[in-house]
């Protein structure tokens, strides 16, 4: 399945895709694709429900309707840092010996076509795109790397933004360039696991105003997502919907020589395969006195 | 006021301290103490209650009732590093010019006479009594130092459970020695911020099975809550609920020579002047093949 959210910012309903553009509206059998949905089981429920309703043509168009990210505000948002080995390299930092981990605030999620804002007083803004790991079931002491299998509700697109003098700059923690408004576009949709072949031969892809910056394969990760889930397991507890950023490929604003900074009025649009497209406009920070 | 939340962990009713060991229910008025509740203007609402309440007698004794953290499992815990000059000292490093944030996991939240459990492949355990602030509302962006005040509900006694060699030793970014299960005792109470004339003259003491460890006062402070809230604001949006540790005294397990970490069995107490007073039993590693 497919799952997506509909409808404006804080008041979507829970849906799952059919045949492309339209989908199944799940707002009267769910409350949320949230931390007590993965956690109950909620997948295998809906599975049924939306099958009945594909059958019986109980379905709408998206059209104009907005996306939103494809899960609830998670618990945590966590992230593994320099997971790519030639992304590594282009930032000047040796490949880790074991995963960075590092977070996002849980608010920065927004949906894969909402607009990216600047923070006021950023200078180096950049864009990361990302295979994210949704988590379907309270996680602790994983005992094998295989067991992460069964912890993974599936896959989402994100686009992990940066500002990168927030983060190298400020102070040695990497959550301050991370965690601003609007920084972890997500969606559009929420794959789940079974229709995910292989998570490790995936072509990724981003693009600045028209212009391809980011070319990569989830077959150059450092550490595999099953790896990432059993290691993060070890150090703390995982909850249901939690959402985990596995790192970008080659080709971020600080790889250039000179480096290329978003600005406002930028176009950025990003994929992976099987996991849909995002665009996001980015635009200029709020003034001072603007209502928040 | 002093809020406090009593019974089981995951089923806690909201109370207020009356009298030094009663409380005054109010299951019936608010669902919980949690980001609806303060956004809503929460702490306004039920004062006029409790004042009722608490002159017509209807109060109940602690007694035995366990009192969990006083706040629910907020969006988001956030950390200030070295932010008294002699703690910085005793660890090595310098004072920062700015503070230094990292964060610990929402799910480590536990009440204030909760075991601590050791996280399995511990060898670093270690204790941090710290004054935590309760954000009261949304906050981006403050103008002024001084506009922190009104985005702060409250403050409490935190004690910041850190594994040293996760920290230090495993890859950079803090959290991983910061986020394991039970790491973040807090409570007994939320001091509303009226009841606490003067923050930042604080004494604050931690002993470890009756051994004073920790001797420190938040006059030593070198960002102050106020500065903190607004300096944090700048970088990511703070929600109602949020807790911000900010830092602790000297007197930690790694800044003795030799260093002396926790072991099961051991007994943190810890105290803020007017916040009240923990005490957590330390207790062994989950073994393998445990249920979780």
């Amino acid at each position: 399945m497919k799952l997506l959210r509909i409808g404006s910012f804080g008041a979507e309903k829970p849906a799952v895709l059919v045949g492309g553009d339209s989908y199944v509206d799940l707002s009267d059998v769910v409350t949320d694709f949230d931390e007590g949905f993965f956690g109950s089981g909620g997948l295998e429920r809906i599975r049924p429900v939306v099958a009945e309703r594909a059958a019986a043509g109980e379905t709408r168009p998206i059209g104009n309707e907005r996306i939103g990210a494809p899960i609830a505000r998670p618990h945590q948002i966590l992230c593994v840092g320099l997971n790519f080995s030639d992304h590594a390299a282009e930032t000047g930092q040796a490949v880790p010996s074991e995963p960075i981990l590092f977070t996002k605030s849980p608010n920065t999620l927004v949906g894969p076509f909402d607009d990216v804002r600047i923070p006021r007083g950023a200078t180096k803004p950049d864009w990361e795109v990302e295979l994210g790991i949704v988590i379907g079931k309270r996680t602790s002491y994983l005992e094998s790397v295989d067991d992460a299998r069964d912890a993974i509700a599936g896959w989402v697109l994100v686009n992990d933004v940066s500002e990168r003098a927030f983060q190298m700059e400020r102070g040695g923690q990497w959550l301050k360039g991370k965690s601003a408004e609007t920084f972890n576009p997500a969606g559009p949709w929420l794959v789940t696991r079974d229709e995910v072949p292989d998570v490790l031969a995936l072509d990724m892809w981003l693009d600045v105003n028209g212009t391809r910056r980011q070319t990569g394969s989830t077959s150059t990760m450092v550490f595999d997502p099953y790896f990432i889930v059993h290691y993060i397991s070890q150090f703390l507890v995982l909850e249901p919907g939690d959402l985990i950023n596995t790192g970008t490929p080659p080709g971020v604003g600080m790889g250039f020589n000179p480096p290329v900074w978003l600005n406002a009025g930028d176009v950025m649009e990003l994929g992976i395969d099987g996991l849909g497209v995002q665009r996001q406009n980015v635009i200029a920070s709020r003034t001072e006195g603007e209502p928040k």
